[in-house]
């Protein structure tokens, strides 16, 4: 019997119609749909979904927990892969949710690398969060020949002066509870003022402002724009 | 009377069902389409969203010539602003197409320099190349706290060095020509054997191989893929 195909489906930053259509047909045609998911929280991957999901198709929900060592998200993965591998193992394709892109800072690529060796996988792009904010801010985030750097917010602060430094522009992931931290940095970096927050890009909430008028509790999916040169707004 | 909106819209990379709805929708529902072309060739923005354009629509064809100075390509952009500027101001919306992400070294942002300021403007994301050749590759382009670079391969040789030297993972652009410098600066750099070279993702005939199996005549729009840490294929 043929094995069923592992779709890895990106699904875009959050408006449902930023899904493309071949996410959107695929997620309505696989018999299996699979998702990560907090404990005893709702799927964002699935919310978005949901629109396209049929009827009555199995649906493998795949807990991770959120804890400071890996060890349980580990086997998480290990225990979510092998409920896919068994649809798949049985001849059903499995569309696997993915908020944004699958293969962009997301967690699509631990449960691929328990499947792709044993199984024919297919990625679907999606539209990315870093697009998704540039474009509720509108400006542009790189031209010509600019060198655009994307950064975690996390990293320690030498790590991120350097690569402040090195790019011509900027998107600094995961801000959350470093907000004060990085706008220190760039305030003595001579940057601030042209960055830009965004947080919830792609909701209908969703805002854009001067990086000097964020709010002091910034959501962990927020993120800071910089572009060194041309005009901050226009490009 | 109200004025027109005019919406930037990403066509994601090439595969017209790399389009998200939201693009879909609003390319069929506005009356007017406009677009960029190389003169005497075909547009390819409007290739892809061929099967969304409602018949009858009017269409801005924006000839942009290619050339090696910048003041030919101003003054496209000059009149193709204008004649979008007359639609919106007769109170037409106005779907102006993009290859991509509108936003990531793209066209879009010249015209919408030139016009922002004057009328009301929203900006669709879409896929970006970089999402489409990594989906191809089948590989991880950032985990956890990477810092991600996206890096335009005309850069001269101590620029590219450095940016690829501060990176953990990158995307290198526009390789074209420049092929042969890129694999031998990663060569010498021992990152060779680790990266993916990718052309024409998103287009049936996209595929992605090993640098060092890369054609000797690349197309311009092809990249190079490095990740230092991880598995290379598998993250």
């Amino acid at each position: 019997m043929a094995q069923g195909i592992l779709y890895g489906i990106g699904l875009g930053p959050g408006d449902p119609e930023l899904m493309t259509l071949k996410a959107h047909r695929l997620i309505g045609a696989c018999p299996v749909v699979a998702y990560p998911a907090r404990p005893g929280g709702p799927s964002m991957a699935r919310a978005i979904a949901a629109g396209s999901i049929a009827p009555g198709v199995e649906e493998i929900r795949i807990d991770v927990p959120m804890t400071p060592e890996r060890a349980p998200a580990q086997a998480a993965y290990d225990a979510g892969a092998e409920r896919v591998a068994v649809a798949l193992g049985a001849g059903r394709d499995v569309a696997l949710l993915c908020e944004g892109d699958p293969l962009l800072y997301g967690s699509f690529m631990y449960l691929h690398a328990r499947l792709a060796p044993r199984f024919h996988c297919e990625v679907v792009p999606g539209v990315s969060s870093v697009a998704a904010c540039a474009a509720l801010a509108g400006r542009p985030v790189a031209a010509r020949n600019e060198v655009f750097t994307v950064l975690p917010a996390p990293l320690p602060g030498p790590a991120l002066r350097a690569a402040v430094a090195a790019a011509d522009s900027l998107a600094i992931l995961k801000i959350g509870r470093h907000l004060a931290r990085v706008r220190d940095l760039l305030t003595q970096m001579g940057l601030a003022e042209r960055a830009v927050y965004v947080e919830r890009a792609g909701h209908p909430d969703g805002r854009a402002l001067p990086l000097s008028e964020a709010p002091e509790a910034a959501p962990y999916f927020s993120m800071i724009l910089l572009r060194k040169g041309g005009d901050p707004w226009l490009g």
